[in-house]
């Protein structure tokens, strides 16, 4: 990291001053949290298991290679490439499955809603249309059928086999990738199909062949896009809207005590959405108001936060975005939670004891989420949201009287504006339906280029979020046009990129068409699983211009990945053909071969590749550098 | 282990002599091999990973948990207990998808061939007329359209929701059990729904309690034996015949040097089964000939190998099975192998040097199966059964070619024979098919228990199936019989303990029944994924008798587990309610809340646990005393 931007993080844990304020009263309490856990664990690394060289998969190990010692191979003969390239392939399927498993939720409820069996309704039409359309589905039918027979579509194509038709990939993929992936064997089967052969290569004495592993994890990239990712993203806008963009409030500040708040933790919009409804009904206040509260409001936190936020109006019933996940210990200690329900995504294990100590109910609403001690368990069915959605707002209250006498809350007094809820569309429209305005700005050179950004939020390469932000305004003040997703676009909402003000941090030439247009420098998608929805941006102007995707001036970069779900799409991003950085490095320096395949061989087969680096400023030169030579490439100064 | 046993190990590698030998030549050649390389790593283990205190799954890692230095938890905050827990469910994902994998083969298969597009036959009508009748297949319509419908229920079944019924559940668990599964909430859906649940819940922040993650590894290991194992035997069974037992030959010894030898290593039956079928053909026989040979051998080894010495009789032309895993590097340096054709289990990834130093040609057969500079690739397709094939004699004979004159082979003279093939229709028809004479001598203390013995070989415990082989003794030696399955049942076919001679080891009533029953007191049961198998066998008795699995006087024994399948069958014998000895101990005793879990409070649950211990003598004793407690229990003195 460049002397400078090091330097101001001396002494901090996170970027923003919310977090810095909670974190002194954590610490005042004697809490264990993931900020001081962090430092105690940099004292005893394994710095075998850093670079990729350490196999715990079978009882003949643990193994480790180690030059020095003559241990150059594992017991089984596995060498330090394929053992690093593994460990990465498996954490790529755990993040495809979680992918998946969020597919198969949002499927089922489209179907049911189409059955008449939840809460919801079909809100937007015309994306219902427009995807029965693309994939050979007849509109010509009552639309809730079609909602019905598009969702049975979509769930099929999770699990088509490799001889099957991949309509997904046919309909949502670049026109020219389709060949390539094709010539270097990665198109894609369905995801659950792709996961199944790659669990069972990554078996010891199986697939012992890093190339052959790598392989796989591109396909499975890809899988996990078109036949999940999409799917799943459309059949929510389906259900509560196409976003588009509105101002929205974030950070800590919109926590208030005398309130029943329950916040909403994960990544599935489902309880959330229905939750909202429900508290914008004058009973459900009424209700919060007998137990003396002022009334009873929605949080969202994390990506949960981020799906509602990207297509619900903040008003006094859902008030914003708390953050990303770094941010769970600081808000719980606020003491103000009552409800915090928990699916999917980033409930860490640990927050028994803020449950405990700042008098929080938690409520694991999926099969997958548990931590220890947890009482509640009310797991998501499409049939019963109702139900769901009335204990949980029960418990909140209960949870209030009780909090109200015993907690003293303490809220950092910092609300943020941010612009919430691009989309293609949203992009489009604001460009009058054509993508001609992009291309001439970016022909221009107004916009030099395009980075999406697509994060989660880490310790590891410095304080929460201070590389997500520095990278990101580093970026913008080259008139590099930011699209981010997932925890790192909250950072970004957070930092007060996403606001129209933020304008004045970027170049001349950005600056000039956020102001024309009236957009941030930076256009928040939404979250991770928008990977998804942020290529089909890209898509569409690779077919515009009928050219492919690495000869485009984009990049895609993860300043902060931190858990599985992030190297899949790092890996997809590959595949599609994105120089795509990634900070920290992952867990393969030990494997020389495997860092030579995916920071430079790679390109000649995808024309993606992996780029490394920690330092914000030097990563955005290297990122505008690849874009410059794409823009020569395509005959722009 | 025993003072005795541990003494008579002292400076070997391998219980088998053949194996001893062949090593003797790999150190002379200087050859990298399984067995030093494991002598290399125990200089180096880490004790974290040993305890199951490391975890390197997320980029905030890798963490490890020490409370010295007051590392209680992980960066998330994740325990030790769920730590540990995770990294095994985790290593039961594995296990499971590589079944299921398996299974999708099999059942692609069987419909394939209804269709009349492979060169295979419904064999064993019998059986699929069985299978029909127990799902509600209709029986009434040709035999090829009953196999069609069967595949297309089996491979749905595979992929059914929590909702959906679990027909496979249904028919084949035991009658008491059921009710069990239900209460616990370990009632499974198909092991796809399964697999997905399960990964999607070990990502980082999401299943943080030990107690969750092992239930949830409880319901996969039912739905892997009932969802996948079971279904994929049967359809073997259907394919190439019930297995019914026969005289066959084992170890190295079977390899001549002068004859063309393929070798069919890993699981999946159906290109070794079609090669078997050709070779026995004139021409092909010729074809061998007129290169120099004296004809063309197939040869079966590991799991592969047993699939098919269940089911085919060993001649001049399949020559029987060469052994277990450990003996792959062994079998190549014998200078005697063509063509190692590979497919889903254990191809060593170092052995591509083997390869070249004594010219074997090594081909991958499977989607699943590389090593490095692997140059053939054949993946399999029911299709393409016949081209496979005969691409694979081929590139057996141009090998030849090369080996005749460049390698001095090397052949360890030892053949042993064993009785191999048998099932539950095997034992049934034995015992005049009914249960009856099975319970009066279990009845009569003649035999005073079962023991299923499913299982790898590894060297962590001692040397090459030394643990699987005396643990074995002692027991026939109780009177305790024993069915085994997988890597350990090679050890004991190739130990000599399926031989009718063994007879002669066990105690005086064991003795008797074998004597008079014309049987071995081992019963070779087939491969790990006879599990299954096994346990329809244990089933019919428990329904007989109508009592529930843990009332019987049985056990299951993992002596010398070592990959991922072996875990998810240890964890589906505790959920079916039996007294599971593990050894060696999984990576768990630094997680003290899971080990009681496992160790003792299961018990209270699934009736079922875990039993640890690497001493044979102490294991038997053990696994006598709780087979007593269970006859005491049934009023059997």
């Amino acid at each position: 990291m460049s002397e400078t931007i090091l330097e101001k993080a001396e002494g901090r844990v996170s970027y923003h001053d919310s977090v810095e304020e909670m974190v002194k009263r954590i610490r005042e309490d004697g809490m264990s949290n993931v900020f001081d856990r962090w430092a105690l664990q940099e004292k005893i690394r394994c710095k075998f298991c850093l670079e990729g060289l350490s196999c715990q998969l079978c009882s003949q190990g643990p193994c480790r290679i180690s030059e020095k010692g003559g241990q150059v191979k594992g017991v089984c003969g596995i060498g330090p490439d394929a053992m690093a390239m593994r460990n990465l392939l498996l954490q790529n399927i755990m993040g495809a499955g979680t992918y998946s498993h969020h597919a198969y939720e949002a499927f089922r409820t489209l179907k049911a809603t189409g059955e008449g069996k939840t809460p919801f309704k079909i809100k937007d039409e015309n994306k219902l249309k427009w995807m029965c359309e693309k994939l050979g589905v007849s509109t010509n039918q009552e639309i809730n059928k079609m909602a019905i027979e598009l969702a049975e579509l979509l769930e099929e194509q999770m699990k088509i086999d490799s001889e099957d038709k991949n309509l997904m990939v046919e309909v949502f993929a670049p026109k020219k990738r389709k060949e390539v992936w094709r010539k270097l064997g990665i198109y894609p089967a369905g995801v659950q199909h792709e996961e199944q052969n790659s669990v069972a290569s990554c078996l010891t004495n199986v697939d012992g062949n890093y190339a052959s592993l790598a392989i796989k994890a591109l396909k499975l990239g890809l899988a996990t896009i078109y036949n999940a990712q999409i799917g799943l993203e459309m059949t929510q806008d389906i259900l509560f809207g196409t976003p588009m963009p509105h101002e929205v409030n974030v950070d800590l500040g919109i926590m208030d005590p005398d309130y029943v708040n329950i916040v909403f933790n994960g990544h599935q919009p489902w309880a959330g959405a229905r939750t909202i409804e429900k508290a914008r009904m004058a009973e459900v206040q009424e209700k919060a108001k007998a137990a003396g509260a002022k009334g009873l409001r929605v949080v969202g936190s994390i990506e949960t936060g981020q799906e509602l936020l990207q297509r619900f109006e903040v008003d006094d019933v859902f008030v914003g975005l708390m953050g990303n996940w770094l941010a769970i210990e600081p808000l719980l200690a606020t003491g103000t939670v009552d409800v915090m329900a928990m699916e999917e995504n980033c409930s860490p294990p640990a927050i028994d004891h803020y449950a405990e100590k700042y008098q929080a109910t938690l409520v694991a609403i999926s099969t997958i989420i548990d931590i220890p001690g947890l009482q509640h368990k009310i797991p998501y069915h499409p049939d019963k949201v109702d139900e769901m959605t009335d204990a949980l707002i029960d418990l909140a209250i209960e949870n209030f009287k009780k909090r109200k006498d015993n907690v003293k809350p303490m809220v950092p007094k910092i609300v943020q504006k941010a612009i919430a809820g691009f989309s293609t569309e949203a992009v489009l429209g604001a460009l009058g339906n054509k993508l001609d305005p992009l291309v001439d700005v970016i022909s221009a050179g107004k916009i030099k280029g395009v980075v999406a950004l697509a994060n989660c939020s880490t310790l590891r390469n410095g304080p929460q979020d201070w590389n997500t932000v520095n990278l990101t305004k580093e970026l913008i003040k080259k008139n590099i046009l930011v699209v981010s997703g997932g925890c790192g676009n909250h950072a970004l909402e957070v930092a007060g990129l996403c606001s129209l003000e933020a304008a004045n941090m970027a170049g001349e030439g950005l600056k000039e068409v956020c102001t024309m247009l009236k957009i941030p420098p930076v256009l928040s998608f939404g979250t991770c699983t928008d990977t998804g929805r942020i290529s089909m941006l890209v898509t569409a102007l690779a077919d515009h211009l009928d050219v492919d995707v690495p000869q485009l001036p984009i990049a895609v970069t993860a300043p902060e990945w931190m858990e599985q779900k992030a190297t899949i799409d790092g890996v997809f991003a590959v595949a599609y053909g994105a120089y795509t950085h990634l900070s920290p490095t992952p867990f393969v320096t030990g494997a020389p071969e495997l860092v030579k395949l995916l920071t430079q061989d790679v390109e000649g087969l995808t024309g993606g590749k992996v780029a490394l680096g920690d330092d914000p400023v030097e990563v955005a030169n290297g990122i505008e550098a690849h874009i410059n030579a794409k823009r020569k490439g395509l005959g722009l100064s």
